[in-house]
């Protein structure tokens, strides 16, 4: 549900941003609604839900709009995060086209292996020992995990101590949050179990189908 | 929703595989809630969301449960995959220990680009003229899309001709799924807006409580 919300959040800016392009000052949720295909009392909710607050008689005011969405989405200041773990997934991602698009800049990368340091890597890789000095220093706020899983909770807690609040945790092992950090687990085999289980049932419901008619 | 369903069906897997391995027999949905810290009528309507049923007095057989579980999640047989698109992040994947862990086995990788064939990868990397026939020789029904954003929907396309049911797509834009072929969209980028919005969200509530109390 969570996930659901951020994903509109961010849809509504994409379009908001296009309608500023077209010259608009004012917005209705219809207007939202209409382009997302969804209800407009979906988007009053979620306004309301992000303590966004409309003009009377229904409207908001797309620049507010937008800066609002921003500062929710992180996106009031460059979005800067860090990898730790340079292996081929770290390296993958240091690389990854979708963060640029968004805006989301790799500050730097972290490893244990002397021999990934200074690798010709498109952002710096540091030793892990540089780690709380640079977080504190440049204010990075989220991780990317991508250390080999018997490393991942060691890692997790060195960077929950060094101050980070956002992990995105690439290992098969699920890591909870806790108060004071956020963990999102991607865990790409239970990605790929989903779809064996979306075609397993597809064609059961066919089947049956089949012989029910 | 689907998303939690198979979580679970995964995790009732897990614990299902231990006790059979203690030599239990029967295994009751009181059980398995408690293993999890979920409720038994959530096990119990999770089961008749499969299609699975019980014995008299509420038991189920541990290997059967299993047997059918495997089935659901796609691990009666071997679980192959192959990765379209040979790239830092496809090549990255090729490694991902997360998926021999849950027995995905990837089957090949496949590449416009010559120079990335035959190179020293884990498993062989084939030219895109070769999809169609490997697809049906090897009964290949998932992909992991790994191409350029730009390349992502004519090859979407392709491996629905070729007969491909699930797709896992890395590329930021979002494709939606077809009734013959399920499109899963992982937005590495909306990951990490994620965390920053519960940071923010996070940082929000306790300012907001503070100023109250």
């Amino acid at each position: 549900m969570e996930h659901d919300i951020i994903k509109r959040l961010s849809q509504y800016k994409k379009i908001l941003q296009k309608l500023q392009s077209l010259g608009l000052v004012r917005v209705f949720s219809d207007n939202l609604s209409d382009a997302l295909g969804i209800s407009s009392s979906l988007v009053r909710k979620d306004f309301a839900t992000c303590n966004i607050t409309g003009k009377r008689r229904g409207g908001y005011v797309v620049e507010e709009l937008i800066e609002r969405l921003n500062t929710l989405l992180g996106k009031d200041q460059e979005q800067q995060i860090i990898i730790v773990g340079c292996g081929k997934l770290g390296l993958a991602l240091m690389n990854h086209k979708g963060f640029a698009n968004d805006q989301i800049r790799v500050a730097a990368g972290f490893d244990v292996d002397p021999a990934r340091i200074n690798s010709d890597a498109p952002v710096p890789i540091l030793p892990v020992d540089k780690l709380a000095a640079f977080i504190r220093n440049q204010g990075i706020q989220v991780a990317l995990l991508t250390v080999p899983e018997d490393a991942t909770l060691t890692m997790l807690e060195h960077l929950r101590q060094c101050g980070i609040h956002g992990i995105l945790n690439f290992a098969a092992v699920p890591v909870k949050s806790t108060p004071d950090c956020h963990v999102q687990n991607v865990s790409l085999a239970l990605e790929v179990e989903k779809l064996f289980y979306l075609i397993v049932s597809t064609a059961e419901n066919a089947n049956s189908e089949g012989i029910a008619s």
